[in-house]
């Protein structure tokens, strides 16, 4: 259909933006999903210095990328979680801290909502990220959990959210959460329950990454009928069941790239994702944004990837129809 | 192998026979396949001008395309059928005339053997098409239908085209009939009948189309192999089943292209056809013809999928080995 | 659970009403679904005859057997349908008259009226049947169908069910349409058309029947999970999918019981219907009406088969819990 | 083959011991393991008051029934699980004490050694239970989760459960973990994890349960070929997958017992699990203890579901042969 | 549909006749297939001793068993059979001779005529046996292998069996083989060649018996649609595919009764063959014999499994339809 | 990876190297495994005629094309075979000489011995091969087969093959036997079974080939977990499963290439071998060695099909990963 490949930055963070941007010019990509870690995108920069905003934007147009979203995986992710040791590693000092669990969780919401107004200072109209969630970790219902057990769980992610969301609203831009185990939604049902639980506020949506549904044995395509309107972004990524009886399909505390997995990540176009029938249905919804490459793998050398998966993009976002056929024939006679 | 690549014109045919030569041109194909309805081929007019014949072929040249076979689905469609409204949207009103149906069944039945007679004169052998079925909306037995309301249709199918069929000796030109849905023959079972009921007719064979076996769950290679001297033409199209547990196998009166269908046609390459298991059944029985591409998909872009289409029909018409294999190696020392 | 169990008349027609309840009673079943046909219950005879109800109940309570439903699938079949010769043998006389069509279709929407006031009158509140189809026999898009088409189909039919049904409302009867190729309704996405073409009449439910979902690939867990408050009576019957890549699922007017045929009926508990999913589905929405055994297996012996199929269902219809389990145990010390 | 069939006891602590032992005494088991909460077992009267220990088989002996095992999955499940509320329901007072998290561990690890003096004294070898975990809530490895990260699971399991096992030794009485999510070993990789951690102590191994395996698509046998000597003890129950493109298997935060889940625990027979392969591989171990039903289904009455339970068993239960066969023929003339 | 069940004895030889006889009339078998070795049925005693062929019938007598045919498996397997010390230890010495394989051949020949002429003596119309090939050892072309090589094994195994089948047709009697592995005829394929090599004698046909064609994954249904009015006999007999990605269906040189083995034998009902659908299959060819039950099953006690088979077949063996149904009804009122 | 790709000569044995090495060059292959037949490589005139040598590598270099193993599948074949006159056609002359079995045997086995002093010579480090069995013709356990029976087969291997195996170790050459049916290892026990047989010789290891584990079902991964150190060279050789409940996977005695088989080679890629799979588990193992293609396709030109193949393995044939991934992201802010 000609919509815009981007590359999503986040795993390339070891990379300056200039180094990334010169190779994904190289490779044909239309342009950049910026991560807000390395020194790709640093929202208090740009908010507080001009030209940081400039600096940013001299880059993608040197290589002649454009750029549609900037992600905040990782301090949205701390704005509900259990704070851990894990966490840190993830963070910039300014919001560890002194790694008090509400102190981080406050600053990391402070940073959000920092990250809408960079946005639209930036000229993007969707920030993509994560939410964190007081309760995944209560996953399976044992010792005996109750719905009231979890429901505390969403209470507390509209208690941090709501506020967040309303400066989104404020400045005109989008959160897409990415749909995803250790999220407040992580499949279908949740994630009705997380819209539900704000109200169904209107900048609140998705950014829909088929890859964690694989492994959950969700079609991705119900995800987008069902969501048809809160799709706000579309990451390209790809994941792959191998079960063989003995692998788990929780993976057994194993390292990604552990053949004894049950599942895991592989390059766009080699797992079990359908691209074929995610694009017929974003077709249908009318989805117009950017298909953008969030290249894993954990076999993989990534430079031979995300130009093998650039190039399966390009062979599937068809257009859809100008018209719709009749049973067999165009026309008569 | 080498076999022709040529398009079949009847889902182009708002467009002149010389737009479309020039496109299919330019994208590499080898010929068409002419539809008797649009300005592409007219059977009355090939008959009572001389020069019409030649107008088709001056196109065809200019383009460097050939010409193996021309098509008769629409006027052939109701020869048998019970006619109503919708019959009159394929018809040109010659045919249709009063709309009366048995006037219009008489005068389709005269016209397709004019296509015989047109197709001789225009220089090819083979005129692929429907039949119509005077019992297709029996299909479900309830109310309970015997054998014996089964063979009305068939007797009525071999009243009309026995005719049509010496006609076509006569002419020493071939009738290659699409089995499909709603035609005298749907499936492996039916087409037996229908030839019996023709006493096989030698002039009445199949154009070969894997497409409307699939969503019967039917191996296209089984018909192959039972009618390997029976396949006068081949067309490359595609379908694909998209069963979900809520979706029916039927359809739900629903238009092709809603995702709600149990199955739909999709771009050659892109269904449940196995290319590389027909390529073989193909070169097994010596089929020397073209591979004509139907194409049909309601979720794509014509032009986008015709050029697909002929690059993967590229991809897969190998040559058959030139001699057997031992089990592992050619010779000895 | 202890839902009663019935069997439906509809198949044993050929014996008379007393030589049938003398056979189930002796098996075990408890109670009768009757047949508006053969001499098992006759909706005219009832409404004029008030001795002909209490010579039913007394056939009925000399083998103690119970009644919660009367069918009337031939009649309702021939209100909307097209009509041919094979409704003729489908009809009593009376009904068929001159076998104009539309005569037929009238009387024969009358005659469901009547079953309504029979219904009433001999104390049962549910009348199952069929409601036939102008448009069934358009089931494959080509000639090319529209939507307009095939909305003049249920035009068609609330027209001629709206009254019907304010007749069941009157009286205080159900009725359940068994959901079935040849009908307004034969899968999920046109049970909720037909529904509302009849601005969701209370009084129109459904009889639900997996046995005719299995061939069309549909869960018969979502019809009911879909239709929770419609499902008004429960047939118990099965059907099993016979593929071999020869075989058609469409069946190739072949006849029941020629394995041939893509599917076919089989004796309940040897298809592909999941009795235990159906139970649980069943226990969740509350439904308490009876199992009714529909007996329809060209391959085996009726009396044997019966017999199996109470069995089966009286192993498959459990109680649901009392109370929800925790996780894994019941209470702490 | 004659194994004894005894109830686990943990799903009917609702009942005393006595109501128990009379149900299941008259639906024909042979015995129970008795669950260390509710009256039926505890291990600290066991200890104080001998009289206890000889009303407990008083009970047993009244009714016939025989005990091979006790479990005590609630306590064990506190030794090394970080502590919440939900930990406060499983607990008896004394245990809980004010619920800061360490106390509450160790007091759990007391008792659980507790539970193997009193074992011995009862006159069981065998306890089976769960032993926590600490890691289980980093199941998925984000935020970024190291090996060392995991490690510390593992070392905190060892370093508790050490102790506890020693004890196990002094007493003669064997520690059978059943392998679950939530659990220091859930999968056979985790399950070898934890036996290394233990140094592969002689008295910890496994109360194989195969319904915690089939939700992740491992199959049991492989868990028993894997762990044949460490086979202590062996569940009978039953999961069921019941996915449908829109389920997620991970759950969704949903109830047992509720359709929208991805699997469920069912009543033993009517789930995934393969009986006869189970009875296979532990008649190839050698394997002579009790088949213990643990019955759970929440959509099933439990005394239906027990006594059906209790039959399955016996028809699945069967003697390996006594001589291994010749290819076909047992002796020649 | 109430034909006799039978056990065949094969396995069993190590019991005397009047032991095995005792075993199945306690169990409710209707018969015995007499083994040809152990002291079961001597075809040589049997010809030259009158007061034999009574002593057989006398047991049988007495425990009120039928007799429908005797089987020839281990000498028959020396007709046509390269011979090696494997086939000494199923021979009676007397055909063994000095085990000069080409006089073994000729011994066992003349052994399996003279079993004909038994069996006409004994009464029973059907000898069940094996054939034996002299290009099994070929199975796999390599070293290149052509068909002239393989039809050498054909026009061996005609020059042999000719004459054999000769004096069965004068004695009025069949010759059943099972189609199996190591045999001239082991498929549908080598089926049709072996009957084309005898010129489709009348007096051979088939023991059809599914188990041989599990492993093979041949639908045992197609093979009693192409040999409908070969079918002599019919065992009941079990097998199992048990792949795991590690396993060869080629099982790896190892036992039976072996779980690293691709299949395996196991008691009827508990395997892959779908009895349903070869009951129904016999029913439609008119197969009015016995099912005899050849039990093996290395990892079940035989006792215990020779009863449940027993059982099975009881439950599976139901009559077919006495008419065919209407679609839905048996008649109309 | 880059790994080089070579094509084993072995089918295109009726061209002169020249030829070959011309064509492949050509197409783009990095070199050739050159087969110990036609004028490819002839040992006896390697180790007697040091011009000889030069001369092959004169044509590769000429090509620019390397070489790094040499293979002797005909004449490995003959050690262990029981011989017939299908071995006659494998052989040269001079090893065949007057056809006595051992006499044939024994040259073999010096063959290959001199093959390993050739290799050496000619300088690369590995030669492929076969060895043969004289147990493979009892696959199948019937007549009754032996533990001890199959013992003699890995008894006699051994006795042939270490002396075999002690000159490979001198010349520092390994032997890669290509695991395989008719070979004394086919799948994974009987490899583990020959390994121990060989006492774990360091020189003994395998020429990895997917196409022959497809047909017995095994997972060909598996294969490289199993023996990681062991895979001396890799084949790219693919094959694919063809049932249809008719076929037999044992293949009927039927040719190469003929439909009815249950299984074929296919050209690389048309198969069901999962290549990604295969190059993840080589990466894993850390395998360096060339690609080797043995192309075999009864159905496919072999000029075609060749090149073709080479394409997929360039598109496979990715490097691992430089470091290994975090959960989903990099590196942080």
């Amino acid at each position: 259909m000609g919509r815009p490949v981007t590359l999503f930055t986040g795993q390339w963070a070891d990379l300056t933006l200039e180094d990334v941007a010169k190779k994904v010019s190289d490779w044909g990509f239309d342009g950049l999903e910026l991560a807000c870690w390395g020194d790709h995108f640093d929202a208090e920069k740009a908010l507080s210095d001009d030209s940081y905003v400039k600096s940013r934007w001299d880059i993608l147009n040197k290589y002649n990328l454009k750029c549609f979203a900037i992600s905040t995986h990782l301090i949205g992710q701390c704005v509900c979680d259990p704070i851990d040791q894990r966490h840190k590693s993830i963070l910039p000092a300014r919001i560890w801290g002194d790694g008090d669990p509400e102190g981080v969780r406050k600053r990391a919401a402070e940073e959000v909502k920092n990250t809408a107004r960079a946005a639209k200072k930036f000229g993007v109209s969707v920030v993509n990220g994560f939410t964190g969630s007081s309760v995944w970790g209560k996953l399976y219902f044992f010792p005996p959990t109750s719905q009231a057990d979890i429901e505390v769980g969403y209470k507390d992610f509209a208690d941090r959210w709501l506020p967040i969301m309303d400066i989104f609203k404020a400045e005109g831009v989008k959160f897409g959460l990415e749909v995803h185990p250790t999220e407040i939604a992580y499949d279908i049902v949740t994630s009705h329950r997380a819209l539900k639980a704000l109200n169904d506020h209107p900048n609140f949506g998705f950014n829909f990454d088929p890859s964690h549904f694989i492994h959950q044995f969700i079609d991705p395509v119900m995800f987008i009928n069902e969501f048809a309107d809160r799709i706000f972004h579309v990451h390209v990524k790809d994941s792959r069941v191998q079960l063989n009886g003995r692998n788990s399909i929780l993976s057994s505390h194993l390292d990604f790239g552990d053949h004894r997995r049950g599942w895991d990540f592989v390059s766009p176009g080699r797992g079990d994702v359908k691209w074929d029938q995610i694009i017929r249905a974003l077709n249908r919804i009318g989805y117009q944004g950017p298909l953008s490459i969030e290249w894993e793998d954990s076999g993989m050398n990534r430079e031979w990837g995300a130009q093998e998966a650039l190039k399966m993009v390009r062979s599937q976002d068809f257009a859809p129809s100008a018209g719709a056929f009749d049973a067999a024939f165009s026309s008569k006679s």
